[in-house]
């Protein structure tokens, strides 16, 4: 497998040439000042070095090796640890944290390339600090001082790390089902009792402590979600003075022996009579986690994106070399065959890759820059647009970057033939790797639910309109003659989405169940013309740079706009079907 | 996991009421008097218990164990060796076998099915026999009748076995690169020498022999795919009165390590001056492949439908049994929550699998009596139109059959959420197994080009022509008024798929290029339609028919009219953009 090399031009092109990241930084308070363009520049140069150098070498024995689990206790990889704490000393544990506590408070428009270098070097190592960061996130939000004071520097610090303890075996999508209990104990603590799943990062050997976040039910709480708080937990239970006590009955009972993400622990955890804090209010658990999902939900999409572009990567390194039949075009029989490449059919699958996978990225980086408004923005209006952007926009990145993912990595595979199937070029791995990122975090039916039914027909389409008018007027704004066409397509596909939104809100009054019919197939096309508007302003700002990266970025704008976008039109015809085919079956006809 | 339940209904339904393959039986000599309804009933419902008993039950611990190499000798998993010699003791290996020479002469109509079990049931354990069959063929159309006679008997009983050595490391898609070769010895027979690597059962323990055929090249053949010769070289040489004599030069070097299929040993096969009888002409030793290539590739192809049918039985169970969310149709109280069958975004998920997954069936049936009347009809005008149907549609059969069953396995795994990223639950393992059936027996790609180049252009369309001409001349038959509307939207699709081919064979003319970049859409274009074909012949049988699975049947045809036809717009727009956009780009752009 080749190894990974970080796109560090792409993502200053995106950065500072198309999004003017830098100037955005300095609008904000929160970062005027401590971060411009070469700050942010070193600050990648060296997330990549280290990615490369000490993290994605671990991601095949990673795999090979895979978490173990003996007698309650979890082993990582060999070298995760080593890796672990180089990033930690680093500071990358902590690289959005609250500078009060000993994050670096570095934006979130900076913190998805790091993702996203992360998740294309080892998805498994990856996710020990995503899952940490989120852990810090609901407590910077929601937990006292006390206790940010006595958990978050350990946690930044990558000494401890966390865990997010949400689902239960009979309990996933539908949290409202949770039975995990909370009783209150004489000194304001709980005690929590009950067993969750697929706990990423449940228990591990990286760090002294590990800080849960529970999900329980306090005696006598309503029903259903709205009965459900959230609880801090350690492994450890931590004194008043930081120092760390003893056990507290928290056990890992066993991991899942999974299709991939094989280094990364996924543990049923067992809380027996375990002692926490209670983090927010009573019985608004669901709410905290909702503060930080926007972020979590974009960090996972971007594991899509990760291996996508390793896959990118790794399969035209091997479509140069292969040699295989012969180019239509050309009689070179110097060599008994021409590199794969020359075959139209093998530059489809690289171009499907890289075109959706350069779209994918700048919507992460146009999403981190939302978000880090959202979040500092010197006026309310300005917050109040930001987050409703990102609300409206985190279901479809994070569906559409792991479903576009997926068919990356199938596709790169599909490249190297029969050596696609095999374990030694890495191929196989990524597939296996990246397919998850569909499931956890909210599925992705969940999410295309969440666009279409809260994002969508719950405002009957504002939101979406005001996306929509974004990318008017920014096409208003003129670009260059040779972007007309597309300019043109993307003005006909916006008005087409905006029709098929009003069709929907329509049919979605009559009945729930034709949003649900629809929500997949939306998703997707409200995705495409996303990646419409992004690569127009890709092929926009590389028409004014003269470099070799701007010339392919315009070739491949063009490729996006005349062989992917029109994937459109069969997504409306199948969500203009309805829902009748589908609801006309019985449960016994399946 | 659920247990395989063999569709026996379906596959009932299709043989005898849609395609009357019954009468097509009686009307070619070879099967006339000796298989009728009765009979194929009851052999396909020995076939199931024989598939759901013995079979089944080995395919996860098949590949937890996975076959083993030590040493130079491989062990398949524990199970294996019992249930191949039921299998072979039921005469299942040599069910399409020459009865000449010991075989059952059974019709393909009818293997299709069979083969499709075996895939649903246990993907690995299938290979054997179905590579084994694919060898015998090879045997049977080129060897001398001495060779048959020495080598078809034992191979049909399955006490040897057949291997396909064509793969070599530096050459796969294109065979003429090989460098194995074959040097004349005095007796008559040839001392093979060379590498070959991806051979399917090259070694095993379930056979006393295995009978390798093998492209090699002979001293001062032509250079490329027209200097290949075929050769049979027995893994223990065997003496003219049938025993076996010893060791010939032929050795498992190792074993692949791969995503899936892991019971079944994928071989690095070395030929150390291993003796062998050439087999047909020399230097014609791919045309000898091609002769079995049709029989093999639907063979491999109808993996991807028993993946399918297998992924959408065990996510259908569960999504009846899973308990998560709430009916927004029914306020039933009385559960925490309802089943996710509930949800239409699960049902588009199972009716996605089971619409494309019964119109394969179907076209593997179709496809099997046209490959009987090809080899068996009576007249030669008869064989040559069955020939022509089969060639033009053998490489969509292969590629669309995976290319859908691989959809269908990820659909149902996230039809699992988190479960079916597990392994407990049987879903990951599909998603492993038959992502390898996109690649052997000629990768997809490879397909499509067989398709659009070979079996479209070069005929300028004629073969395709026929086609639509026998799906218009049905149409014209009269069905029912229910039927109507999708009738018309078949005959719609019918006229652009005729207007597209002729757009292409212009642009092919022009350059070839425009061929590769079409290839692999218009090979999805051809298979939608084929498959809108079907299921206007399913659901015309289905409406004389009052039964529950006749009903069904109408309701999933409608779902694929109305949800899964209309996917060729969008593919249609793909291929009409041209090979432009990804040809502009230079080999260092990638």
């Amino acid at each position: 497998m080749k190894n990974y090399q970080t796109p560090l031009q792409d993502m200053q092109f995106l950065l500072f040439d198309v999004f003017q990241a830098d100037q955005g930084w300095a609008d904000l308070p929160e970062f005027s000042g401590q971060l411009d363009r070469s700050t942010a520049t070193a600050m990648l140069d060296e997330a990549a070095k280290l990615t490369e150098q000490q993290i994605a070498p671990l991601n095949r024995s990673g795999d090979e090796e895979g978490a173990r689990w003996d007698n309650g206790v979890v082993s990582t990889p060999a070298g995760f640890l080593e890796a672990y704490q180089l990033f930690s000393e680093g500071g990358w544990t902590g690289l959005t944290g609250n500078p009060h506590y000993g994050g670096l408070g570095m934006p979130k428009s900076l913190a998805v390339l790091v993702d996203e270098m992360l998740f294309a070097a080892n998805s498994s190592f990856a996710l020990y600090p995503a899952l940490s960061a989120g852990a810090c996130m609901a407590i910077d939000a929601h937990a006292s001082p006390a206790l940010k004071e006595r958990f978050l520097p350990p946690m930044y610090a990558g000494t401890w790390a966390g865990s997010m303890c949400l689902t239960e075996p009979h309990s996933g999508s539908d949290l409202g089902l949770i039975r995990t209990r909370a009783e209150p104990l004489n000194d304001g603590t709980f005690a929590i009792t009950g067993t969750k799943i697929f706990i990423t990062g449940g228990d591990q050997d990286l760090t002294d402590n590990i800080i849960h976040l529970v999900l329980a039910k306090l005696p006598g709480a309503p029903e259903g979600s709205r009965g459900i708080s959230l609880f801090l937990v350690p492994k450890v239970w931590v004194n008043d003075d930081g120092t760390l006590q003893g056990a507290n009955g928290v056990s890992c009972g066993s991991i899942e022996h999974k299709m991939g993400i094989k280094g990364s622990a996924t543990c049923v955890m067992n809380f027996d009579a375990a002692r926490g804090y209670l983090i927010g209010q009573e019985n608004r658990g669901l709410q905290c986690m909702f503060t930080m999902m926007n972020c979590e939900r974009l960090s996972i999409g971007i594991q899509g994106i990760g291996c996508a572009d390793m896959s990118y990567q790794n399969a035209a390194l091997y479509a140069r070399e292969r040699l295989q039949g012969r180019d239509t075009n050309t009689s070179d029989n110097s060599r008994p065959a021409d590199p794969i490449l020359c075959h139209p059919d093998v530059r489809r699958m690289l171009l499907d890759m890289r075109s959706t996978t350069e779209a994918g990225r700048a919507l992460a980086v146009y999403l981190g820059m939302q978000i880090d408004i959202a979040k500092h923005g010197t006026s309310a209006v300005a917050r109040a647009n930001a987050d409703a952007l990102v609300a409206l926009l985190i279901p479809v990145a994070k569906a559409f970057f792991t479903d576009l993912g997926l068919q990356s990595t199938i596709l790169g595979q599909q490249v190297f033939g029969g050596h696609g199937y095999v374990r030694e070029w890495g191929q196989e791995q990524l597939v296996r790797d990246v397919r998850i990122a569909q499931i956890y975090e909210g599925t992705n039916g969940i999410q295309a639910m969440d666009l279409i039914q809260r994002k969508v027909f719950a405002n009957r389409g504002e939101a979406l309109g005001v996306f929509i008018q974004e990318m008017r007027t920014w096409m208003q704004g003129g670009t260059a003659p040779t972007l007309s066409s597309f300019v043109a397509m993307q003005s006909r596909y916006l008005d087409t989405l905006e029709a098929l939104t009003q069709r929907l809100i329509v049919k979605g009054e009559a009945s729930p169940q034709e949003l649900g019919a629809a929500a997949c197939d939306y998703l997707h096309v409200v995705g495409y013309i996303t990646y419409g508007y992004l690569w127009l302003r890709m092929m926009h700002t590389a028409q004014a740079k003269q470099d070799s990266h701007a010339a392919t970025k315009q070739k491949t704008g063009a490729y996006y706009f005349q062989r992917i976008l029109p994937r459109v039109d069969s997504l409306i015809a199948s969500i203009d079907a309805g829902s009748v085919a589908m609801m006309a079956f019985g449960s016994d006809e399946f």
